[in-house]
């Protein structure tokens, strides 16, 4: 079971983290490395590292742990005979998939499929859930714009030399501050460091503002609702411009909180507008609930909250799903086998993970869980934010995806460090953002545990 | 153990598989799906369907399975109760990696680093270890146009808007017929069919010729020469056209086989002449092992047959190699942390299975068996070349990574078919070839059983 509580007995990293660091060091460039973990003796919300530290774990591998580090039902999956054959016999899943795996979808993905969806296709990490789920959309329009008509001899032959009309100058619409991916078309969406993008050549797509609203909420109503609008009126803009120059919007993509980019949320409204400009100009709108999605926010989707007219075009996932994909509606499925496609398409092994992890998320009421203990998350940090003005700003979150600010990155990240030494691993966001991503298994009295050490932490700031 | 040889009772797909395809068509598109296999039952070469169909399998999932199905050493992996954890706590691996992860590297994927390599970054598949080494490189050569000054002010902002000068204009050269992955980056260098590219957008880079030989080609090697010195002057000149207008080539992007495109070979001397003029150009060479790798051709990595005047720049992998990643010069490792970054980058689970593979190739002298067993594999088709002169055209292979033309896509199609009465898992590639890809463990005894039902479908067409 689980320690009742952190415990730090050397610097992180420790003396063993680094000297695992210098190997590792000669391999490949380790900057981002914070430790060495042992994921043995770690268990559920406590990631233990090489040097005997235990902490109490609010970062959960940026939000990809559902339950916890060592769940023993997990674990059990794992003992059972045909399960393992399936780790070892990874499929070209897309072609021999293997017996029932339609089923396996059916009681997993489709098990939580977002309001309105009953299609899903599988890929294997967050980058490739996007860079597909764009395809998909550009396939999508460009069927629209075609009509019933087949492919003419000089867009067959001109596509595969990156040439017009086989190609398209389609464009996706996409948020400053917004993270989608690194890998070359979602990085094309990305808006978020530099050091994600210097260097790669990109593209020129719109790029429009995500609301930042003043907090508390309840006190800048009025200049937050102006917010939303300009922010969506420059969508509307932006749609005018890219469409005239020939550059035609086929889609807009969003998170449904901005989350690298340092947990910037909009309000429903903003999002139930944007589905009516993104509709009003026949584009598709994708959500993004790569970090968001998993019942982490109080409803398994985020955009759950947001009392939407029409179920989203498409919802990608990954992180806490184990797998990566999307769901969409029936009309982005494409004509043709191998238009969205690749060797694996996600694997089944994580297929049979998630089964077990939905399966305990209902069973145990692990949403509701979420529910109860973010509010005693929010309203403890939201109390320190009253406290402790200096150093804890606009406070935010939905269940347990909670944020604060503080006033510049040097004092966020030494923030983060000091948490650390009380026995705190969380992260940061953007720049000046510490961002909560405790697992769905995270509850009151280990929010307790958190808000106890984070005071300690801001009484040495 | 292994069945004695295929066995055929349904056509393919049987009735159970078609029961599953239906229900798979509710939740996706599934046109590419060619049968429900039953992986608990699947053993070595064969590859068993949910309908009791035994199958020699000389696809082995595009290429992706190193030691043939449920490997009992594979088996007693997930056996360890140790191991088990790694494969229930997945890390973001560049941030909190496991204890010992280094090592496990070093007894994994350095232990097969192509020659002169000591650096390997992972990845999750081919197309995003792609991507990130196309990434490496414009990173490097930036650095080297900036020379040791850092980033201007006005890069770090630019750059987050897609527009220069943060972002590059720069390039990667190409080939027709080239395959290097389906996501957007990787998508620009892949030139085989339209169904992967139509209506995406993509960018103007160059694109050379591949050679395409005359076979036998001791027969023609006059012309195969004259071959190779067109394609190098192209590549030449595509250097100084896309470089004079500003779209600098940063680097060539080749794979050692043409695989996907259908199995078209280069010369050594054309790939070393390839190396000279890459670096005469101060670009970085490529070379995509994603399919090539890992012992399928007699080698450990394809272009160990080329002799070549130094080190590959960078080296993609994945497929056999049960995870992705790219092997680099230590000049292409980024100076910060974060440039080259994703959440889970590869997978330490993958990593231990890995490490077995490795082990047993090279305890079970598997590169040799490849060896042996496509000399058999080679001499076989090359007598049915002689034989079945308008079936089987241009037979070429390295180890057992062979191929052959029909003179129609119909007739290949007809053929793969044709096989799988038989008994045969096969493959096509490109417009006309049917392509082999075994398992390592595949024997001159399967090579025999295989060119048996070859011949039987042979004498059907
Ligand atoms: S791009 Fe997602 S796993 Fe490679």
């Amino acid at each position: 079971g689980e320690p009742t509580g952190p415990l730090v007995k050397t610097a992180i990293p420790g003396p063993r983290s680094l000297a695992m660091l210098s190997e590792m060091k000669k391999i490949q460039i380790s900057d981002a490395v914070q430790l060495f973990a042992d994921y043995s003796k770690s268990i559920g919300n406590y990631l233990y590292d090489v040097d005997g530290n235990i902490l109490l774990d609010v970062y959960t591998q940026i939000s990809s742990i559902p339950l916890g580090y060592n769940h023993p039902e997990l674990l059990d999956v794992l003992q059972d005979k045909e399960n393992i054959r399936t780790f070892i016999n990874r499929p070209a899943l897309g072609v021999f998939p293997g017996e029932n795996y339609p089923q396996r979808v059916q009681n997993s993905l489709l098990r939580i499929a977002p309001k309105g969806h009953t299609e899903v296709t599988t890929m294997a990490c967050g980058s490739c859930s996007n860079e597909n789920a764009y395809k998909a959309i550009f396939v999508w329009y460009r069927r629209k714009q075609r009509g019933d008509k087949s492919y003419t001899p000089e867009e067959e032959t001109s596509c595969v030399m990156n040439q017009l009309p086989g190609v398209s100058d389609l464009t996706l619409l996409s948020f400053k501050g917004a993270f989608h991916g690194r890998t070359f078309g979602t990085l094309i969406t990305t808006h978020t460091k530099p050091v994600h993008k210097l260097d790669i050549p990109t593209k020129d797509w719109p790029i429009g503002t995500f609301p930042r609203y003043k907090y508390p909420l309840e006190e800048f109503v009025r200049e937050n609702e102006e917010e939303d609008r300009r922010c969506l009126a420059e969508v509307e803009e932006l749609f005018d411009r890219y469409n005239k120059r020939g550059k035609t919007v086929a889609g807009v993509v969003i998170e449904p909180i901005q989350s690298e980019g340092g947990d910037h949320h909009a309000s429903p409204a903003f999002f139930q507008e944007l589905q009516r400009i993104a509709k009003k100009n026949g584009a598709a709108l994708l959500i993004d609930e790569v970090q968001t999605g998993g019942g982490t926010t109080g409803e398994f989707w985020c955009h759950d909250h947001f009392n939407l007219d029409h179920p989203v075009d498409i919802v990608t996932y990954s992180k806490k799903m184990l797998i990566g994909g999307y769901f969409s509606l029936p009309e982005f499925r494409p004509r043709e086998g191998y238009r969205i496609f690749n060797t694996w398409m996600g694997e089944p092994s994580k297929v049979i993970l998630l089964e077990k992890v939905v399966e305990i998320i209902k069973r145990d009421k692990l949403i509701e869980n979420v529910r109860v203990t973010g509010d005693v998350l929010l309203n403890g940090l939201k109390d320190f934010g009253k406290r402790y003005p200096n150093v804890v700003k606009n406070v935010r979150g939905r269940g347990t995806f909670c944020a604060f600010d503080c006033v510049s990155m040097a004092k966020r990240d030494q923030l983060v460090e000091q948490l650390k030494v009380e026995g705190i691993q969380s992260g940061g966001a953007g720049p000046v953002a510490v961002r909560l991503r405790p697992s769905l298994v995270f509850q009151p009295h280990h929010a307790s545990i958190f808000l106890d050490r984070l005071e300690k932490a801001l009484k040495k700031m």
